[in-house]
């Protein structure tokens, strides 16, 4: 789990049938001074609807993914737990 | 799993349920010389009261994570497992 | 989960049942530039039809693979979720 | 798995009721060369009497672990697999 | 999952009863280059018959692991998947 920031989308039309309907964001990661972010980006699924430039926390959960896209076979396993706070 | 120090925390009013009254907790490795912390922070529930400065044993099984959420859909995997004795 | 772009293809005689006919293709990642890949090549087991030269969503989880190749005891983790439509 | 040097170990009084009695070891992991040690210590429980400087064959499955301690909603994950022979 | 070069291999005479009689081979990762291998070197079971210098395909999946060995507790997670076809 970490934190990190929308910096886009992806879309695919020739995926698995679990994704149908669902956003696929590019995340990069905060870095350790709390305020750059860097790395590769990572490709997130979001049910919560944070768009570009928002702070999220992201998880790597495969079993919590299945239950939040409601499909037991989804090999889908980062997913959008939370979207920070402003402060 | 590894051992890092509390450097901050992060809210999140718009989050997954399972992580309602969850303190998050923002985590940076212990470097191999012992002393010094570095990296990314990771993100970590934590409900054994640890706080900023405190060193603490992280681990990123969701299995044992749901159980100490008592939620079995939850997609939180890091946890914290422990808070190093000071020395 | 990631995207990264199809640079080859390995082939193996010897190798776990579950994979027989399916196509390994190797995948390198996108950098946080969103143009170029960089890294070292990921094996990834291919059921949609990906191509070299494809950007494709790649997911690490073990339990989608398996159900993807419709065997219960396949060691297989990396999979092509979707390929990335061209802009 | 890896191949690292047990380079000391952690002790904390507060913690997961899992780890009651367990060793917990710092281990840091074999480089390339196939003699200098390096990175960040990872922490890993110990049930087969490693002690510092042994090298030691270490595992992040958490079904494994929960096995070995006995405790089915353990979040324990790195767990000793043995100790290498010395040559 | 990725492929690497067999570089080694270790023996442990205390270790977990699971991998009593398997071969514990010392892989590093291919590269980007496709040819130059590097890196820390990976701990992986071997069932399939891979000598020093084969390239291997390998993977992390534990669930596999455990099919592979004929034991349901075994804390191993990296088996070679596949012996790649020499060109």
């Amino acid at each position: 789990m970490y934190i990190g920031r929308v910096v886009g989308h992806a879309t695919s039309t020739v995926k698995h049938p679990s994704m149908k309907g669902c956003k696929l964001l590019l995340v990069m990661a905060l870095q350790g001074d709390g305020r750059t972010i860097e790395g590769d980006p990572i490709l997130v699924v979001d049910k919560l609807g944070a768009g570009k430039g928002d702070m999220v926390m992201v998880t790597s959960d495969g079993i919590g993914a299945r239950e939040m896209l409601g499909c037991k076979n989804s090999p889908v396993r980062w997913t959008v737990l939370g979207i920070r706070d402003k402060r």
